[in-house]
This record gives C-alpha cells, structure tokens and sequence, in this order.
C-alpha cells in the first residue's frame, strides 16, 4: 500500500470501530450493546434500556433520577443550589444550612423549576435535510427554522408533550424528543452546603473526595406526589471496586468532533477570553461577598457556578495547550481528509474542513462583540435578560411559528413563560454590581468611544449607570413582567423602563450580529453535516454524537489510577471527612459541617468512588446504576484529568466522581436522620 | 476678548495658581510654603522642612519615619509584609501571628531590605537637557541615559551616597537625589495580620476602618543600632479634628500631566489588559493558596499586593470611564493648547499634544507584546526574573556605565546585588503555579502558534514546560547565582540552565521591542518636556510634578465628608473593632484579632482617622506630622473615592486614611505589652 493508502485504511478502521474502551456517550435509541456485551459479557436488553431512559429526569444544566415511585429525584446538592438560593431569605438561608421536610406537608414548592422525563424518540433526519437541501445559507436558515419548529408544534399538538429537535452529529441527524414534563416540584432534602460541597472550590474537580453532594426534591400532579413507576431501586451495598457500571444523563457539551481549525480558534480566542470573563466575575463578585453575611448569602450560588465553569475551561484550555495533542487531533484529521479525497462520492467531505476553516476566520473580527451584545456579556444582569425577553416576545409572538427565534417557538412557550413569570428574589445590589463591572467590560472591549457604548453609557460611569437601570427598572415585580408580555409590543413600548430601553438600545445591532452568526452557523453545519454523512458512509453510523445537553447513556468500571504520586484508590470513606478537616486545621472550605459534629456512624462505609464512565458538566446528578439496574451511585464530578476530556476520551487518569449509595444511605439514617426519606427510598 | 482670548485667558489662570486648596505632592525643594501660609497662617521653616525630610525612610514601594534617634523606624503592616513573609518558614508564621522582639538582641535582620533617607538634592536639569538637545531620538535616548549615568556615578564617588537623579514634570526637569543607605535593617514588631489588615481585602480602601497596620524595623550600622538624630516625636494626643496635618512619603505615580490622548489609550487599552491580569491572577492563586494551609502561607503576601492593586487599578479605571472627567480633561486641554497656540515662542507645545497622540498611535499594536516579552507578564516566576538579570548582567557589565541599560548603572548596582543575592525563600511550587498561568496567558494572547511562542512551550503544554522549567533550574540557590553572576556572559551561557535558555530565547525580540518602546518614550519625553517648559513660562512653575516614587510633602486637614448616605466621622475608635467583628458574626475576614480576646483597654481612643492630604499608592507607611512636627498618625489607605486622585485630586469625599498616633501606644501598651518600644518612642 501507498502511504497514503495505509493512512486513509488506518482512519477507516478508526472511524467504523468509532469509540475505544469505555468512551462514549451514547444515544438511547443506538445503544452501545454490542460493546457492552463484548467488553463485558454483559447484553443490555430493550425494557432495562427502557426502564433506565425512563428512570432519567432532565434538570436545566444538569441530571437526576427517580428514586421512589412517588415521584422522588435525586440529584446533587450542587444541582439544587439556585433553587436552595431562591426559595432562602435572609432568615433562612437553605443553602448554607440545609433543609428537611418532616412530612409530605413540609416539602417546599420551588418557584420556577421544569424536570422533565425523556418519553420517546424518533428520527426526523430526512424531514429536516429535505426542506433544507438545495437552499443558501441564508434561506437555509429560515428553512431549517420553519421545519424544527413544524415537527415540534405538530408534535406538541399530537401528544401534549413537550417536543424538541435535537440536532446529532453537527448536523448528521435530528432526532425529536418528547418529554414529560413536571412544574410542580418541592424541596424534600439538602444537607448544608459545609457537607454538599466539602473542600469547596480548591477541591472541586479533585479526588480523593469527601462530598454528600446530594439533594432530594418530589414532582406532584394535581397537588399530590406524582406517580413514577418508572424508578431506581436503591441499593443499600453500593457500587464495589471493578464493577461494570452505567450512568443515564444529560452531558452538557463535547467538541470531540471538531475541526483542527475550530480547536485553534477555541484555544487561540474564544477560550481565553470565555476564561477571562469567569476569572474577572469571580474575583469582582467574591469580593462584593465578602463584605457581609447576607451578601455572601446572595451571591454564593452564583460564585460557585462560576468558579466550577472556570475550573472547566481552565481545564479545556490548557488541553487545547498541549501541542502533543493538537498534532495528534491534525494528523487524524488529515487521515480521515484523505480517505474522504479517495472516495469519488466524498470528495466534498474533505473540502468541508477548509470551508469550515474559512467561515471560522470570516467570523473571528465580529466575534467578540456578538458575545459583548448578543450574548449580553457587557449587560450581565437578570433584568436585562427579563428587558431583552420583553421586547422579542413582543416582536416574536405575532410571527408565524417557524419564523420566530427560536427561544420564542410554540413548543417552548411554556418552558419561557415559567422562568420570565417566575418569583424568584432578584437582588438590585448584586444586579448593580454585576451590571456595573459588565459595563466596564463592555467600556474596555469595545473602547468607550465605540457609539454604540457611547450611547449605552449615557453619559455616566460604569457604576453610576448601571445603580441607574437597575434602580430605576421595574422588572423585578413579576406582575409588571406579566402585563407586558401580555400587551406585546405596544405595552413594552409605552412603559418607558430605562432596562427595555437599554435593550432597545442595542436590539438593531445585536440583531444584525445573531442574523450573520446564525447564517455563518448555517454553513458550519451543512459542511459539518457533510463530514459526519462521509463517516457514516465511510464508517458505519456505530458512533456516538457529541454531547448536547440530551440523554445519554455512558459504561465503565469502578476502579482507581495511578500517578507518579502513588495509587489513588477507588473510594473513600465517610470517616475521612473529620480526618481531612482535621489536616487542614478546620480552616476554610475544610470544616466539619455541623451537622456532622458528635454524630455515630460506620466510618468504613465508602463515601465518594471513581469509575471511568465517559461524563461531562450537565451529567451532574445522574445516576450511576449496577447491571441489575439498581442506583449504585449518584455522580457529581470529574476528577482534574477528566477535564480535557471534552475533546477526547481517556480513561489513563480521568474519572467520573460518584457519591457511593451506602455512603449517603448511612448519612441520611445516622447524621441527618431523615427517617421518612430512608424508608421511601428502602422499601 | 474673543471667546478664543476669554478661554486662554481663564486657562493662564488656572496654571498659574496650579494646585488649589489642599492639592499637591510637592517637593521638598520646592515646597507649598506660600501655599499653606495662605490657606493655613502657618509658615514652614526651611529647618523644619528639613528635620522633616531626614526623618522620612524611603521602603521600596512605601514609607516610613524615624521615630527614636537609634533608628527605629515606623511603617506600615502591608508595607513590611513581604519581609515578614520572607522571614517566615513553615514552622515561624510572622505574617500571620506577628512579632515582637523583647530585647535588642532579638531583633530579626531582613534578608534583603534596603532603606533610604534623602540628605541632599540637587537641580541637574541644564545638565541633561544639554546633553540630550538637537539629538534625533534614538540618538537621544544613548545620551540622555549616558550624562544621567554620568551625574550619578560623579555624584556617588563624590559623596558615597546612593545618587539617581529623578525625571520630574515629564521631563521639564531632573533633580540628583542623594541618599543615605541602611541595608542592616532588622524587624522590631508586627501585628498579627488580622489586626494589621482587619477587614482584608472588602475592607481595603474603605473608611471607616479598624486596622492597626503598623509595624517596626530597626536600622544597624556596624552591628549597632544606627543612629539617626532626625527623628518625629510621637504624640500621644495624636490627630485632632480641624487640625492642618503633614504628610512626608513616596507617593507612587499620579497621571495627572497625562494628555487627552494619553488617557484614551489608557482607558481603552492599558487599564482593562492590566487589570484583567491582575484578576486572573488574584483568582487562580487564591484557588492554589486555599488548598493547604503551607500554601496559604506561601502566597499570603502577594495575594495581598495583587488585591491591592487590583483594586487600585480598577478604580482608576472607573476615573477614566466618567464621561463627564474626560470632557472636562478635553477642554482643559484645549484650553490650554490655544494658550500655547497664542504664544509665537511656544506654538510648538501646542503641536506637542498632536505628537504624543501620534506616538501612542504607533506604539499600541506592538504593546500587548511588549508586555508579555519585556514586561515578562507571560513569564511570571521570581526565577525567571534572576534569569534575565544575570543573562543581561553578563551582557551589560562590560559595557561603559553610560551605555548600560539603566537598571545596570554603577549607581545602583549594589541595590541590584542586594536583591539578587537575597536568600528570601523561593518556593518552587509556587512559582510552577505562576509560570504555569503566565504561559497560559502568553499563548493566549500571542497565540499558541506564533514562532517564539511554540519555541518557549517547547512541544509542552504550560503547566509540564511551567514545571520542567521550575524543577530543573538550580537559581533558587544564592551561591549559583552568585557564581554566574561573578562569571559573566560565560559562566552563564555554560550553565545550561534551563530558565537561563527560556531567558535567552526571548532576549533578541524583548530587547527589540525595548529599545522601540525607549525610542518612542523619548519621543514622549520631549513634547512632554515642552508641554513642561511651556507651562513654566507662560504659567510660573509654582506646580507640583506628578508623583514618581521620589520624596514629597503634602499638607491637609483631619476632617470627615458628607455622603448620600450620611456624615462619615473623621476617626474611628479602638472598641470599633470589637463591635465590627461582632457585626460580621466574627467571620473572616472580620474575625477578632487573637491578641485583642481578652484585654482591657481604653475603647474610646481613637484609631483610624482621615484627613484630606493628598496622597497615592506608595505613601503606604508615611507619617503624618502636626505644626510642631510631632508624628500624630501613620498614613496606611486611602478611601475609594480618593483612588481615581491619580487623575485629579478632589477633596469632596476623597480622603487619606491613617492610623491614629494615640490608637498605636495604646494598642503597643495594653494589648501587646511591646514596653521596651514604648518606652523608646516616649522617652
């Protein structure tokens, strides 16, 4: 064989085995059974898969599961903070200290929070390449637009659930998705934020590990606990060190199959500047914290969720970094070029890649100031996200369906209607602060001579014209929110708010900015679609897509790894809290969380455990089942390696991090005591 | 008049007077004696001047006084931090617990701490502008730094004095400084750092305060406690309300000479990209100091400093965002510029804006650059930076002193072996942490593909090379520093020491970049320095220079200011910190100081108090004197307002912030029993 010939063969094999060892996060409906059963002699049948999809509940940005056929979720503590944040006040602060409900009665209805179950699935490709096919760019996005939101509304029609297009493989399926969804949902349990998230920050994306990251909530029908049979037995023994498990989850996002061109500008720019923009917030908002308990109390939910993105494009970066990498991530894609430019019928394929390379470098000037306005990096506020929701639904609701933005399309009106009518606290001086230092971003990005920022600013500085807007607006009142949405355009138009004035402000621009990224977008996907067709032609389609935040279903082993450092075991155990805290002096993020003080219980019983299932941000929360189907473990993170994996999977030293079900069991009974918890989820 | 004459007219008036009510950092050689006789009836004495300035101790970066005649020297806390931290080990925390010598004999040296007091200043001007005249600019940059050189190295045989002679009014003059040097300098007493910086960094630059942020050196010669007859008396009064203060210390830099043009660049360009590198900084070391206690240790002091500036930074930038600042600026400078276009002999300082404006112009493609190469903001590690020393000592020893490059002057030489040979510990996981985070930011912001780039990563991602670099290098061992810098160029080319190559590399594009920075600063220097002369002759030089590090005299009134909010006092009391700490529910970083639990002592004392004196970053540890000269406070902050003075002083809310002469015997006598020190200081 020609060089080359051995190359393009090497890929081909590469591409039809698709995903080695554990890797993989696989769709429900292309299950990973045959590698399953070769790896592991273990064969998947259609009702486990089944009953497992149906087990998984979707949290925005994150996963959980039912628990007891009364509608019982488990997720973890870190996936029920905002909402332990919204429901507290400065006299309760259920974040920091916790919550039990005693009784049914008890449990807490939470303000705006949508679990949803995944109920069915269907492929809807050549419904969405047919209307699309043979149209330009800009045309194929108002095609692709009017067809999702088609299939969706006829779907919602048909069946009352919520239906939602999901595009697979950049562009190489679509798939519809119909969920139940749930809107009435009650805190049951959280222990305090000392014991969910042990070692805070330093020790986020670490392991050993010592996190009862753990929260339950109920979903109700009609006032009563909804009825769930589709559930996960728990098990009282717990994942054991090399025991084949499985985790059902909704991994946020992968990039494993991006272009060469599209890594570089990730590392070269987008990247650095998204990390940037976390270590800037970060600091600004620890420092507003600290200055008292209670602003400590408001802004705590954020500064986590901020410091856990920035671990995580730290991590993503520094990946992108490695030149050992990168040159492997180029010489693939060159083998798979060339086996695309010896077919005859994929000539195309291998074309597509300088195209994408292309649209990606035309987009590189505008880029930074489609984040600073469309994305609202400049206005970071929740009001000005409530202005700019205002005045697009105003414009958007008298379109016909498919030609609205599609935030605004029927199928997920109800979604948008619960989060903009929600009562949620919205706190006006950490608004302040946050619009304030978003403005000075804004000022320094785009220079405070840019017309636009001279308009925007108005004269003033920074914190003067953000203390400005968000005194002056009224869109913290719910109610207010409500009377415009109900009168469009005319009533957003006619209530003089300085805030939708603000967002009318910049509304033509950022427009313009979302009309070239989404036409840009559009010629991303089709080549992007072009390449995955070639590898499924090529290949076989016995791949799974990158991650999009929608179900997926991942494989491993419980096991340890070693480092240079020595062995790091599979798990820890509950006794090793006291004996971290102590090594660190009980100073902060280490002290024993009060409830723990002076209580009895097996020190030996395994507390957190690694396995080397393929997961991401958003699989937090999910459950980690054994063979039998049984919830073994409830994942909550990955360890520091784990990181690099949304480019590619390794399963050297990356791991997914698990709360061990004995671990949480015996908290529950000897720390928290939570008896009617215990003998829902036991019985 | 014409509207033209009315504004030149309005603007000769406005430099003639120059600094109104209580503005100014004058200088000691010309002194505001006119100015405060006017305002205050009080006539300084040129003896009392002078007792004043042989009192003063310039620290690097701060000040200080002398406040026995055996060389006791008072200062800030956070001014001696970095030498606490240096004297501290694992098993020693001084920063943190504090120090107080009980005998003589007790007193700890300071591995590399040089002290100065200015005895002499001479007027050079005609000297270097002779030297520099009719000279095309890069031409002028080797003449202006040779006869610089020259004055100092005559003024040091001459004298045996430390000699620098100081660039003032961007060039409309050069004064010789001469000093006398302490470099036996040995620690008395520290706080603990919780009440040297109660309140931490939310509190910093705040008012009102509770911070005993003092501490005292001792200086030695021959082993014996020096003795310094120019000393401050302490009051045990202290600070009174009403009362006309003194301030005599190192105020760091001010702009507010800087054009129109020089502002916008700043603004818009070097502000943002220098704060964004403070906060990324701040945030990944707290996340590494937070994860033990040692390196919470390790990476107190400079954690402090990056706050520190950070907020400085960011508060200037906050002047510069103020639309209605700029406008003002704007005008004035028109203003000014048609004075000057009025007059036939200085027509050419009104072309001088225009000049400064093209200059920034050019320079602010390549800056970003310049930053990460010669400014070493990608290569963050205290070993790099004795890399570059001894590769550029071996390079510019041999030259004639007139052509060195100014940090290799004879004149400061021995300053330069002071720090190089210090034995301060260098930690080497630290430093992997900052070089790890530099080389992220350096490929961030050149790209991971640009040529030096690629060549500096080495084929490694940053936190291997940041690594390999740190752990193969030996130039944390004094002696091997030592034995390079003796050897010269070849001795440090034979080393093969890693960071010594990683400097080597860079040098040719660093130094390239350098010299057109230098080209372009002299270019600077001389429109600045006609703008100089300009003012002077149309206006009188009964001005004030913009703040350079070098010794100045400001004067104000102990006073509080009225807020939207209410009136804040002009002081703070002792018992204030006890009720502070309570009301933060004693958490950090409001805990109550170890050595406070428990004592009595008289609460009503005064504190911390303000004063309107004009001062910036680097008077930190400055006293503050009454008319008699009596120290009766201790310069340690200003309030936020008073930040954004760096372009303009205002005495409406702005205000300096010191601990009160009362408040620190009372702490020293009751709290820390230090009575040998009192009985010094109030004998």
């Amino acid at each position: 064989m020609s060089g080359r010939s051995v190359r393009a063969a090497a890929f081909l094999f590469l591409i039809t085995t698709g995903a080695r060892g554990d890797e993989g996060m696989w769709l429900f409906n292309k299950p990973p059974v045959r590698q399953v059963k070769e790896r592991y002699g273990f064969e998947m049948k259609p009702e486990w898969l089944d009953h497992l999809q149906r087990s998984a509940v979707h949290f925005g940005g994150g996963s959980g599961s039912f628990v007891s056929g009364d509608g019982l979720v488990l997720t973890n503590h870190h996936v029920a903070a905002g909402t332990l944040e919204k429901l507290g006040s400065a006299e309760h602060d259920y974040l920091k200290d916790g919550f039990s409900a005693a009784t049914l009665s008890d449990e807490l209805r939470c303000p705006d929070m949508e679990l949803k179950v995944l109920m069915d699935i269907q492929d809807v490709t050549r419904q969405v390449t047919d209307a699309v096919a043979a149209k330009n760019p800009a045309e194929a996005v108002a095609a692709r637009r009017e067809v999702i939101a088609r299939i969706e509304r006829e779907a919602l029609a048909a069946t009352g659930m919520r239906s939602d297009v999901i595009t697979l493989y950049r562009g190489g399926a679509y798939h519809l998705y119909q969920y139940k969804r749930y809107t009435d949902v009650r805190l049951v349990f959280a222990p305090e934020k000392q014991a969910g998230a042990f070692g805070g920050d330093p020790d986020n994306f670490e392991f050993p590990r010592w996190d009862l990251d753990m929260a339950f909530f109920r979903v109700y029908e009609n006032g009563q606990p909804a009825k769930t049979p589709d559930y996960l037995k728990w098990s009282t023994t717990g994942a054991k060190e090399g025991e084949l498990i499985f985790v059902a989850g909704h991994p946020g996002r992968t990039d494993r199959a991006d272009t060469h061109a599209e890594l570089i500008q990730a590392r070269d720019h987008s990247l650095p500047q998204r990390l940037d923009a976390m270590l800037r917030n970060e600091t600004l908002l620890s420092n507003w914290s600290a200055r008292s308990e209670e602003n400590r109390r408001r802004a705590s939910g954020l500064i986590t969720g901020i410091q856990n993105g920035r671990k995580s494009i730290q991590a993503r970066l520094e990946g992108l970094l490695d030149p050992v990498f990168m040159a492997k991530k180029a010489s693939e894609e060159q083998a798979l070029r060339a086996s695309f430019a010896a077919s005859q019928e994929w000539k195309k394929a291998a074309e597509a890649f300088d195209e994408i390379a292309a649209i990606e470098a035309a987009q590189q000037p505008s880029a930074r100031r489609e984040r600073m306005l469309e994305g609202a990096e400049g206005f970071n506020s929740s009001l000005f996200s409530i202005a700019r929701t205002l005045l697009r639904a105003g414009q958007e609701t008298p379109k016909p369906d498919g030609q609205r933005l599609r935030e605004f399309r029927s199928a997920a009106r109800s979604s948008l209607e619960l989060s903009l009518f929600s009562t949620r606290p919205i706190y006006k001086d950490l608004e302040i602060e946050k619009l304030a230092n978003s403005l000075t971003l804004l000022c320094g990005t785009l220079g405070a001579d840019d017309p636009l920022v001279v308009s925007v600013m108005a004269g003033k500085p920074p914190r003067d014209r953000a203390t400005e807007l968000i005194q002056g607006t009224r869109l913290e009142n719910p109610a207010f929110r409500r009377q415009l949405y109900d009168g469009g355009t005319t009533a957003v138009t006619a209530s003089k708010d300085p805030m939708i004035a603000l967002a009318t402000l910049i509304e033509s621009e950022s427009r313009t900015l979302r009309d070239q990224e989404d036409t840009a977008g559009e010629s991303i996907t089709r080549a992007t679609e072009t390449i995955a067709l070639a590898r499924f032609a090529l290949g076989g389609d016995a791949v799974y897509p990158d991650a999009t935040s929608s179900l997926r279903l991942a494989f491993g082993t419980v096991k340890g790894y070693e480092t240079a450092a020595g062995k790091v075991p599979w798990s820890t155990t509950l006794g090793g809290l006291a004996e971290t805290s102590a090594a660190h002096r009980n100073q902060p993020p280490y002290q024993m969380p009060a409830n723990w003080e002076g209580k009895t219980f097996d020190r030996d019983i395994p507390f957190n455990f690694i396995s080397t299932a393929d997961i991401t941000g958003g699989n937090s929360g999910s459950p980690v089942v054994n063979q039998a189907g049984e919830l073994v473990g409830l994942i909550f993170d990955g360890n520091a390696p784990s990181l690099t994996c949304g480019y590619a999977y390794s399963d050297k030293t990356a791991r997914a991090v698990s709360v061990h079900s004995a671990g949480m069991l015996e908290a529950l009974r000897q720390i928290y005591h939570a008896n009617r918890i215990v003998k829902e989820i036991t019985r």
